[in-house]
This record gives C-alpha cells, sequence and structure tokens, in this order.
C-alpha cells in the first residue's frame, strides 16, 4: 500500500479563493473590506518571514492590512496600549500578535488583553473555552487546518479512534476539541505517554504535533489511517542548507498510511488559510452577519 | 480480588474541615467571611433539595450564605439582573445558579453573564478556556471531586492510561482536561465511540460519566484499574422507593478493580465539598491573597 499525498497547498489556495470571494461579498454588505492587524516586535528573521507571508495573504484576499512593526525595545506597556488601539479600532476585524515575544513581555498578558471577538488566532482563554464548551469560537488555524483536511479526505469521522500526540494549547488540546465536536473517540498522548507505539497503532487518525523529527515510525501506523503531520523540523544537511522533516518518518509512513500530509506542503499551508478564514469569519460576526457558508 | 470502597462522604467531611479552618484564616485577614450566593428558580423538588443542602453546608462551613429562591415565573431578565447585582456585590465571592433553569429562560447567556471570578461551578467558557489553557481557573466541583479521589487513591497519575466515558461540559471534558494536567493519556470516550468494552478494557483509571445505569460491565475493567462512577441513576424497584445505582456495574466491577467509588456515598458527596473549597478559594483570589493551601 502507498498512501495518497494529501495536498494542503492545494487545499489552502482553494479556502483562500474561497475566502477572496467572501471579502467582496461582506465588503458590499458592510461598505468596508475586512481588515487584520498583525504586530511583529523584534527581528527575529523567521518571525519577520511569516508576518509578511500573513500580510501578503490578507491583501491578496482582498482584505485590509494594517501592519505594525516594533523594535525589540518596545515595553509591555507600549504593546499593551497598542492591542487595546485595535482593539477599539473599529477597521480591524483580526488582530495577530506574532510570537514568540522578546522575553521582557509577558506573552499571556498580550494575549489576555487582546479582543476575544478580534482573536483571530483563537489562543484567549475566552476562545478556547467557547471551543470546549462547544460555543461559536475563533479556533486556532492550524488545528482547524488540519481538521479540514481530515474531513475532505475521510468525510463523516463519527466513531473513528483518533490520536492526537502533543498537548499545547495552539495545536494538541484543540486539536483534541474539534475531533471531538466530529464525535471521533480522542486519545491525547504527549511526552510522558508510556506506550505511545501502542497508543498509534490504534488509531484511525493520527495527529503528531510534537516538534521530535520523524519521531513517529511508520510501523507504528495501523495500516490505511491518515496521518496529519504537524511537525515542521529542520535536519542537517552537508550543504548546510538543512532539510525539512515532519514528526512522522513520511518514507517510511506511506508505506501504511491509506493518506498522509507531507511536510512541508501539507499542513503549513493551510495554517494561513485558514488565517484569512478566521479574519472573515471574525468580520462577519462583528458586524452582526451569520458566519458565511462553504468556507 | 475485591476492590476497595473509596469513600468519598469521609474524604468529603475532611476537605470541608479543612475548608472550614480556611474559612476562619481568611475572615481575620479580610475582616469579612466568604460569600457564597444560591439562585433557585422555580419549584423542581430535587433542585431544591440540592440548593438547600449547599447552603447548609456553606454555613456549616462559616461562609456567608445568601439564598435567592425565585417563583418559576421569574423572567430571563429579572434574572440576569439579579446577576448582575450579585456579581457587584462585595460580599459574595461565588453564585451558584441552579440548573436547570425553566425553559424560557436560555442558561447560556446566564452563565455568560455570571462574573467568571465568582463562578464557582466552573461553568463560563472563560473558566473552561482557563483549564483548557494551564490559567489559573474555577473548575467545575464534580470533576475536580473525582480527580481528589483519584490522587488520593493513586498519587502521581503521570502516564496513566485513563478513560472518560462522557463528554458533557460539566464532568467529561474538564475531567478530561484534569488528568492531561496530571499527565495521564487520557482518552474520552462517548456515545458515538464504536469498541467501548476495548476502550475502557485498556485504562488504568476509568470515569463513566454517561447516565447510563449500570452501562460499564465489571469484566471490560482491567484487573487492578482504578473505578469512579459519576452517574447516579434511580431504578425502579417494586416497593416504589427505587433504587440508586451509577453508570458502572458495581458489584460485578468489584471483581476487577482495585478501587472503585460506591454509587451512593462515593463521588456525589465530593462535589458539595469542592463547591466549599471553589468558593474559598474564589474569595481568597478576589481578595489578592494566595490561594489557601492543603485543601
Amino acid at each position: 500500500m502507498t498512501a495518497s499525498r494529501i495536498d494542503g497547498k492545494a487545499a489552502g489556495v482553494a479556502v483562500r479563493e474561497r475566502v477572496a470571494k467572501g471579502v467582496r461579498a461582506f465588503e458590499q454588505r458592510a461598505g468596508r473590506p475586512p481588515g487584520l492587524a498583525t504586530v511583529l516586535v523584534g527581528e527575529d528573521p523567521a518571525s519577520a518571514v511569516y508576518v509578511r507571508s500573513k500580510n501578503r495573504a490578507t491583501a491578496e484576499a482582498g482584505m485590509a492590512s494594517f501592519a505594525h512593526n516594533l523594535p525589540d525595545t518596545t515595553s509591555e506597556s507600549e504593546l499593551l496600549q497598542l492591542v487595546a488601539d485595535l482593539n477599539a479600532d473599529k477597521r480591524v476585524d483580526g488582530i495577530l500578535v506574532q510570537l514568540p515575544l522578546p522575553s521582557h513581555i509577558d506573552e499571556k498578558k498580550v494575549i489576555a488583553t487582546i479582543e476575544p471577538s478580534k482573536d483571530v488566532d483563537g489562543f484567549h482563554a475566552m476562545n478556547a473555552g467557547r471551543l470546549a464548551t462547544g460555543l461559536d469560537a475563533l479556533v486556532p488555524c492550524t488545528p482547524l487546518g488540519c481538521l479540514y483536511l481530515l474531513k475532505a479526505e475521510l468525510g463523516d469521522l463519527s466513531g473513528l479512534d483518533a490520536v492526537v500526540i502533543g498537548r499545547s494549547n495552539i495545536v494538541g488540546k484543540p486539536m483534541a476539541q474539534l475531533l471531538l465536536g466530529e464525535n471521533a473517540t480522542v486519545t491525547i498522548a504527549h511526552s510522558r505517554t508510556r506506550n505511545l507505539e501502542e497508543v498509534v497503532s490504534r488509531a484511525d487518525i493520527v495527529v503528531a504535533a510534537v516538534g521530535r523529527p520523524e519521531m513517529v515510525r511508520g510501523h507504528w501506523i495501523k495500516p490505511g489511517a491518515t496521518v496529519i503531520d504537524v511537525g515542521i523540523n529542520r535536519l542537517p544537511t552537508d550543504d548546510g542548507k538543512g532539510r525539512l522533516v515532519g514528526d512522522v518518518a513520511f518514507d517510511e509512513a506511506v508505506e501504511f498510511a491509506r493518506a498522509i500530509t507531507p511536510v512541508p506542503g501539507g499542513v503549513g499551508p493551510m495554517t494561513i488559510a485558514m488565517l484569512m478564514r478566521n479574519t472573515l469569519v471574525a468580520a462577519h460576526r462583528r458586524a452582526g452577519l451569520a458566519d458565511p457558508e462553504n468556507l
């Protein structure tokens, strides 16, 4: 058996096209485009790349993009003031503060200051709680993208055995909530799990989000399972460029899985597409409109 | 093997004695006792019994008890106004609105109106999210009581395989979060789970919270597992009085488990003890004091 590759790039493009359509419809009704504000503090090169690509995607979708790039000498109170200003700015539907922040700034305090209805990253406790209790929430982009790929591949997830490896607030825990919402039987495994191979071997759905290169071995995968690999790890190579690998040993896993996301080109492109989706959804809810359909 | 009975009644009494001590210490520091307000709408006899026993426990712990018993003709807006008044009342540290509410009142709206720092039931989305993201939260009383019993029985839960049957916002989902916080490997099973017997048979810890009498059979239990039975179901008897049973077939399960909670006398008494605990904790946090120790 050789697994099919789940093409996150194509899926992401499709979502972003639907979002762009939704943006035009929103603008006609609301008289303004949805707006996403990004906040970058400091000069971390990877963060700068991420933020630029988010700004570009925002503009491509026809949304207003407000980029705030601050020096790493920015104080916590200055940053909190900027967030408060963006909370009050009616043109801004989504606020994304790029993490990590410099160590002199308390990330938890910054996240807690973002108005939950504009928290398009879905990191605010209010959104985590709304997701956990089955209310309308803004859901973290990466697990939302994973769910989108799973439903596109499998359709109804009801009754399937799902294992989420990793329990971060950003991926693992909201992923478990989403799978539970789809009526899967969900197991959350992590670094303290004793028999990870056995746990994985029972699952129809495996979502790996641990950040350890190729930790999940191919023969662990139940034949016919669907594998979503959230990990992006850079391994050293002779030419110094490095090689990106996921948390799953891809070349082994393709022999067992029914379908699997490659790294890169799997989950990654979905994350930014879901950020666009969340911004469009936030704009609708803030304008008192029903959520856009077919996203 | 015959399981030991986990004595929730004795454990509950011990917690309430420690709470009473903490109440006296709080009163000395804060100049007032912690206060719990209960709100009962309508005449449901079971609800009335629950609320009275909560009022009694509050008084026994030395806390101020504010009982609001309203007719079932109370409008939603009247109830929301009462909650707003209690939010503003400095003597009140905890607000408990007894559920279910009459059908003309939107429970979600009422829960969302309770100030999260006074939400001693832990039902507000903000508390669910704080629990989910690892922040200080007020945690629903029943799963908190279950965790207390498990830790008293097993000590460190790290790496144990735990199965939670049921995914309600009140028990199942917060229970899973608590077990995850203790580093257990957690599976959430529910009505759509395909192979419940197999899922249960793998678990070192079984928490049953489905509300179906004796659904979990004894031979499903892994020998040596610890079983927490949250269910309270009344079976008809010839004398018309009925008989209380849990979600686990107790007489069978004692042959397999290491320890098991009886019904009644297991989880039930812990719930009210944890309500007292939550009220004392809320009082400390609202007064800017560190959480009381040894609760």
